[in-house]
C-alpha cells in the first residue's frame, strides 16, 4: 500500500489526503529563494486526534512530518527536504474560547493573525504581534515570530501560556496553563515555540490578548542619517515611553516605498512610530518622543492621526518588501535578519547599505530598531548560480558582522535550512544539548527532519 | 580521601571549601518550614573554571551539587537532601559589563538585586524585577521569580538574553547571545531558567535593564470589598495603563502590617499601585486609574507622591510576611504561590481567607493580581505533625483549587522538594518529557536531585 493510500485509510477523505500536483507544489516552497521540494503527499487534519493517529502512523513507519501553515516562511523551514507528507494546518483554524475577562484566547494553530482579531475585535482585544505576512499563530510560535510591535509586546514566545503538541509518537501533552505564568517545572512551551516544528505539531495554542488601546498615534520622523535616527530611537525607549512601534527605514527603502505605492514620504533616513495608550498619556508620550527626536537633529516629525493615514502608513512599512519584489518579477526573495546589541544596529546598517550598494544589488533595509533587528531584502534568481552566490555572500558579510558584534543570526525569522551553517557557529555549544533535546523528542527523526541543525 | 580533601585539591583554600557547622547549617535549610539537611561540604567557588573543575570531579565521582544563593527559596530548592556539596555562588558576584547603550548588564550569578541596582544607578537604569526577598539573580533565574512588577515588565526568564552554565560533566556553554531577541534554534536559555539547579549551573547572565522612569506614583486604592479590588486592577489592565505594579491585600493583611510596622492603611481591601513613566504620562495615567477605582466602587484613592511614602508603602507590602513572622517566633514560613486565571482571582481570594480562617490559622493574602497570582502566607511550627499536617491540608485547598480553575500550583517560587506532587499532577502529560530532558542534560543525577519531579 502507498502512503496515500494507508493515510487514508487513517483520514477516509481523499481531498483532505492528496497528491494533486498543485497542493504537492504548493507544499514544496516557501516565500523564499530556497530551492522547492515536493512532498509526497498532503494531509489537512481537522482534529488533534487525526494529527496524532497521522504521527503515529509516521512513527511506526518512519515517514517525515513537515508541518505547514500558509507558507509564509523565508528560510526553507516549510519545505519537506526529505517529502514525506506535509501537514497542512489550515483547515484547524477555529477559535476555540475568547475569555476576555482573563485576557486569555485558545486557538487552533492554522488560524491566521488577521483572523484571530477578527474574533477578538468585538470583545474589544486584541493581539498585537505582527510580522507583516498574514502567517498562522502556529507557524508565528514555530519560528517564535514577533515583528514591529515587540518592542511593546515582546515576541511569540511571550505571549503562549500553554500548548497541545502532538509528539512525534501521536502522544498528546499539554504544557502549560490558563495561568498567565507558573515555575511549575521546565519551560516546555518555550521549548516547543522556535523548535519549526522538529520536536512536535502545535494544535491549540492559548494566548495573551490585550485590550484594544484607547487611542493611537503614528508618526514619521525624519532624520539627515541612519545615527541620528537610531539615537533617537534609543532615547525614546530609555526614556520609558512605552512605544508600540519603532521602525528605521532607510532613505533608499523610502524611496523604493514611494515607487511602489505612489506615497510621497520624505527619502531620508526616518523612524515610523506608533504610540498606544490612552488619549492623554499617548498625547505626553508624542510630545516627548518629538522632543526627543529634534534633539537627536531630526528635522521633521510629522503625525498620521486618523486611523486612514495610519494604516497607509503601515502599509507602506509592510510593502516595502513587495515594493522590491516588483523591480523583479520571477525572482525570488533573499531576506537577512540579523539582530544586533541596540548600539551597533547604525553600523551595521550602514555597511548592510554599503555591502548591497558594492555587489550591485537593489534592497530595502527595514529595521526592527528597538529590538536591534534589522533585515536586508532582495530579489535573488535561484537558477542562476552566481545571483545565488552572489546573495549568500551579502547574507555573509551580514551574519559575520552581527556575530562578531555578539548578535545573532535571527532575530524571528528561526533557522529552516537557510541559517544553519550559522546557527552551528553561534549556538556551537550549545548543539550537542539541542541534539539530545531532539534524539529526547523524537528519537526516529521524521519531524521536520533536516532543519535547524544537523543531528549526526 | 573524603569529600572535603579532594575538593581541597581542587580549590585550595580552606576557607572556601568548609565542612564548618555554622556553614552546613546555613547551607541545610531556606526560609520556608521544609526539614533542614545539612550538605557535607560547602565550596565557594570564584570563576566559571572553579565551577566547572568541581562539576567535573562530582560528575566522576557521582557526587551531588546543590547551588546556593542566599537562601531565600521556600520550598526546599537548596536543601541537599542528599548531602553532598552545596555551591555556595555568592562570591560570584561581581558585575562583569553594564551596556547601558544596548539596555544590557552582564552580571555573575551571586550578585543580589539591590546589590545591582546600586550599579546601574549612576548608569540612569534599573533592574525592576522585585520577588521581595534581597535574592541572587542566579537564584532568580533558576526558579523564573518575578514579583511585583511581573504585571509590567515580565518575569525573570523575560529578562535574560544569555547565560553561561556549567552542564553536569564540568563543560561549559553559553546558550544565548547580546541579541534582544532570537529564534536561533531551541530556547535552552529559556530552559535552564525554572529548573531550579537540576539542569546546569548558571555561572554568568546578561540581562535586560531598563531606563530609570522620570516620574513614579505610588498609590493605594480602597474597597469595601475583594471583588472590586480585582475588577478595578482589570479595568486598569485591560485599559492599557502600563500599570507598574498592583498588588492587592486583603483587609486582615493591612490590619497585621499596620500592628507590625505602626502604619495606619485602612484595614479594607486594597490595591497599593505603582505608575512609572514620564511625568505627564504617569498623571494620565494615574488620572484613568483613579476613575477606573472610582466606577468600580473605591471608597478611597490615596497618593503617594513622595519618594519616603512610597518606600513605605513598598516596605510594608514586602514586610506583610515579616508581619505574620513576628506573631509566631520560632515557627518557619509557609507561602502558597498559585496562580489562577484572573477571572478567578476574587474567587480563589476568598475561599483562601475562608480556609484559613476555618483552620484558625493567621495567615496574610497578598496577591500580584495583574498576573492571578497570590500567597498565603502562615506560620508553622515543622516539628509539631498536626501543625505541619493543617499547614499540608490548607496548602492543598488552595492548590486544589487553582488546579480545577486551570492555573498553577507555583506562579514565581518554583517547585523544590514542597511541590513536587502537585507537578506532578499539573504537568502529567509532560513529566515523561522532563524526565528525558533531565536525563540527557544530567545522566548521573547529580545536579540538585531529588527535586522538581521524581526521576524514576
Amino acid at each position: 500500500m502507498d502512503l496515500r493510500e494507508a493515510l487514508l485509510t487513517i483520514i477516509p477523505d481523499a481531498e483532505r489526503v492528496t497528491s494533486g500536483e498543485s497542493a504537492l507544489d504548493q507544499h514544496g516552497r516557501d516565500l523564499s529563494y530556497h530551492i522547492p521540494r515536493r512532498p509526497d503527499v498532503v494531509v489537512f487534519p481537522v482534529t488533534t486526534d487525526e494529527v496524532s493517529r497521522i504521527l503515529a502512523f509516521a512513527h511506526e513507519r518512519r515517514v517525515p512530518v513537515v508541518p505547514f501553515g500558509v507558507g509564509t516562511s523565508l528560510e526553507g523551514h516549510v519545505i519537506p527536504e526529505r517529502g514525506g507528507i506535509s501537514l497542512d494546518m489550515t483547515r484547524m483554524n477555529q477559535v476555540l474560547e475568547v475569555r476576555p475577562k482573563d485576557f486569555l484566547v485558545r486557538v487552533q494553530p492554522g488560524i491566521t493573525r488577521t483572523q484571530l482579531n477578527k474574533h477578538l475585535t468585538p470583545h474589544g482585544l486584541h493581539f498585537p504581534l505582527d510580522p507583516g505576512a498574514d502567517a498562522t499563530i502556529g507557524g508565528m510560535a514555530a519560528t517564535n515570530a514577533s515583528g514591529t510591535t515587540a518592542v511593546r509586546y515582546g515576541v511569540m514566545r511571550d505571549q503562549v501560556v500553554d500548548l497541545e503538541v502532538v509528539l512525534a509518537d501521536g502522544s498528546i501533552v499539554r504544557t502549560g496553563s490558563m495561568a498567565r505564568k507558573s515555575s511549575a517545572g521546565y519551560n516546555l512551551t518555550g521549548l516547543f515555540i522556535g523548535s519549526e516544528g522538529t520536536l512536535g505539531v502545535i494544535t491549540e495554542l492559548t494566548l495573551k490578548v490585550y485590550g484594544i488601546p484607547e487611542h493611537i498615534v503614528a508618526a514619521r520622523a525624519e532624520f539627515p542619517d541612519i545615527h541620528a535616527a537610531c539615537q533617537a530611537a534609543y532615547g525614546i525607549i530609555g526614556s520609558g515611553i512605552p512605544v508600540a512601534r519603532v521602525e528605521l527605514v532607510d532613505e533608499h527603502t523610502v524611496a523604493a516605498v514611494n515607487r511602489f505605492r505612489g506615497t510621497h514620504y520624505t527619502e531620508t533616513p526616518t523612524l515610523f512610530l506608533e504610540f498606544q495608550g490612552t488619549k492623554a498619556a499617548v498625547e505626553a508620550d508624542v510630545a516627548l518622543a518629538q522632543e526627543i527626536c529634534r534633539e537627536e537633529g531630526a528635522v521633521a516629525f510629522r503625525f498620521e492621526t486618523d486611523s486612514a493615514a495610519r494604516h497607509e502608513l503601515w502599509e507602506a512599512r509592510h510593502d516595502a518588501a513587495l515594493a522590491i519584489a516588483a523591480t523583479a518579477p520571477g525572482k525570488r526573495m533573499k531576506v537577512t535578519d540579523v539582530c544586533v546589541p541596540l548600539s551597533d544596529m547604525p553600523e551595521a546598517i550602514r555597511r548592510a547599505r554599503e555591502t548591497i550598494d558594492r555587489y550591485g544589488v537593489y534592497g530595502a533595509i527595514l529595521g526592527h530598531v528597538g529590538d536591534g533587528n534589522y533585515h536586508v531584502e532582495f530579489m535573488v534568481d535561484p537558477d542562476d548560480p552566481d545571483e545565488v552566490a552572489v546573495a549568500e555572500r551579502i547574507n555573509d558579510e551580514i551574519v559575520r558582522f552581527a556575530l562578531e558584534r555578539g548578535g545573532t543570526c535571527t532575530g524571528e525569522h528561526g533557522v529552516g535550512t537557510g541559517k544553519m551553517r550559522y546557527v552551528a557557529e553561534e549556538r556551537a555549544s550549545v548543539l550537542p544539548l539541542m541534539r539530545a533535546v531532539k534524539r529526547a523528542f523524537d528519537p526516529r527523526d521524521i519531524l521536520n527532519p533536516g532543519k535547524v541543525f544537523v543531528l549526526e
